[in-house]
């Protein structure tokens, strides 16, 4: 079976970043099968791209590797790491953009072994000199260990929760996606643990009131605001056939409550 | 020999919506070889993506599957279809995006075998829980007949078709690229069959007259409007080394007309 | 192993063009593994393709056949071609595009069979009908020599160079990344050649005066600009998490000095 590479980058589509570590992931790993998930992460914006990982990551099969260079530290004294969680494999800055997938089992290794990297190191481009090379080699069946020596203290986000006031849940805006949905941080479980089963409720954003949620995006009238589980078991706030984002002038970060109909 | 799936989807690329897609579909047919026609069609809109979808998918070679997620309905009751049409297969909504791929002997099913879906359906992404895991399916060998049971009237749009007024041959604009360039619903054969073979003719949009077709892109001048059969077969309206669509400020839907030259 | 085959056009991922050409490319070269170099070349900019090719080819493995078409001159009387350097094929139009990968032992040949070209040549689209089945049949094997005549005299773009004046070395910026960084056309060695190792260097961009070279991006403060040597070993001017180009108001073809600190 071919083995499976992701990417995800601030390098946007225009300069040929990708393309170049393309070339030397194929160069040590002609075999592997390329998968591009993002490369329009908000430039720097590793918390953008936390998420982003840990959505995308788990509709991977196992033992894919998932590259992963948003990377404001290049150059600096930031690790390099690779990681191994679950049945898959992470490479990338040791810069929290893991956070949301490390488990008490993810074995953590900082890269310290040159022969896996390529020969020169620049101090601008470490997903082309570093992170490529090391993926493919992992791609190739070269054990973690071999990469460098096992760590225990990676740095993670502050990932926000959603807390409990009185009678209400708060949570906050977590994604933003094209069509101007906007995906909480509250899931469909923490909902039901919390309200019950098929509770009333009420969802509270930005001065507007969403009573009940919908079962899917068409059973609420046009242009009406809706809420609704998500494919990702989440609370969505959606506006049907336009931008709930725009609509509500909310995004990223910005709160949302949850309250029993009364 | 690898199968190949492609995608078209109004995803956009910043999300990772088609990534997540594309690790369903290697992680059911992990030696299919994916590739992508456009994830920018407008989002929710079906007749764009019905136009991209023939447009490229004759391109392509034998038993390729076509994947397409233009889905404005998801979650509802709009009925998730394959369809074999020669010896190609479509996979997606049924809502008239696989209108001009379709001919007298394509053979359409309603998707009803839940065994072929993701175990859990979510209620916004029918793309990932039920179109990408039946076109691996596919790519694996399975037969449509397996996938649910056929029906005889799959939804198709109006699609625009040219007219004749007197002496004039009347159509429209029904794509417009990235350069500007303006390809209408006119072909090649039709001109030939209304006007003879190279006609003198007379091309008049918005108020501008063009005369006659041109050969190739470089033979007007510069910043001229010309008007040219494209790789397509189309009547196409373009402006050396400048968007016709700007200058005209015409698009989509837009009328033109051909006459002969008196 | 398959040959891979990358592609770098001003097509943009909208429309379905890059598609097509795939569909054409797997057609006649089905286990090739195709890579995207980049589709955001400014429409018809062959000087920003020839920098984007020479960039990135390096970084791909010997056999590798590089598929370029940016192409304003499409069905008049410029020449297609394919040629071999170093180890590795090119294939597109005879407009320059490939003039910062030449070598003295290069091998061009003009494009003149047309047994391995689409029976049908349309006068807008020799990507798809010329350039990427000569690029798939090479992929497949098929020697340069069969596919045409051997040139001597296609066409070389003036690349600028970097001059002295004085004590003053003058460059000009040659690429702006989406981060807007700039790259400037002068190389580590020449400022090592004309200055020393480790000189202490004034940079001169737009007014402003950059003093020495950084290590890496971090070293700098936030929102100060910087100079460093990048990843294609070149000068490059930068804004700690911020944009350059923006901020100095300068880009391609813009004039940089390099002197030696007083």
């Amino acid at each position: 079976m071919p083995r499976i590479i992701t990417l995800t980058t601030d390098f946007g589509t225009e300069d040929p970043f990708v393309g170049i570590m393309k070339g030397v992931l194929l160069s040590i790993a002609p075999t592997a099968s390329l998968v591009d998930l993002t490369h329009q992460i908000e430039p720097q914006n590793v918390v953008q791209a936390a998420q982003v990982v840990s959505a995308a990551t788990p509709y991977f099969p196992k033992k894919t590797i998932h590259l992963v260079v948003v990377d404001p530290g290049v150059g600096g004294n930031r690790r390099p790491l690779a990681l191994k969680t679950g049945s898959q494999f992470y490479v990338g800055p040791d810069n929290g953009v893991f956070t949301s997938v490390m488990e008490s089992k993810t074995r953590c290794y900082e890269l310290t072994r040159k022969k896996y990297f390529l020969k020169s190191i620049s101090a601008t481009f470490h997903g082309r000199d570093i992170f490529a090379p090391v993926a493919a080699w992992i791609a190739r069946g070269t054990p973690l260990t071999s990469l460098g020596r096992k760590i225990l203290d990676p740095i993670l986000l502050d990932i926000p929760r959603p807390r409990f006031f009185d009678d209400s849940l708060s949570g906050e805006i977590v994604y933003q996606d094209r069509f101007g949905n906007l995906t909480t941080n509250i899931s469909a479980s923490l909902l039901h643990q919390h309200f019950g089963k098929d509770p009333k409720l009420v969802i509270k954003i930005g001065g507007k009131r969403i009573l009940g949620l919908t079962d899917h995006y068409s059973q609420i009238e046009l242009d009406e605001l809706g809420a609704i589980i998500n494919s990702w078991d989440a609370l969505e706030i959606f506006c049907r056939e336009d931008d709930a984002a725009q609509r509500l002038n909310k995004g990223l970060g910005d709160r949302i409550f949850v309250i029993k109909h009364p």
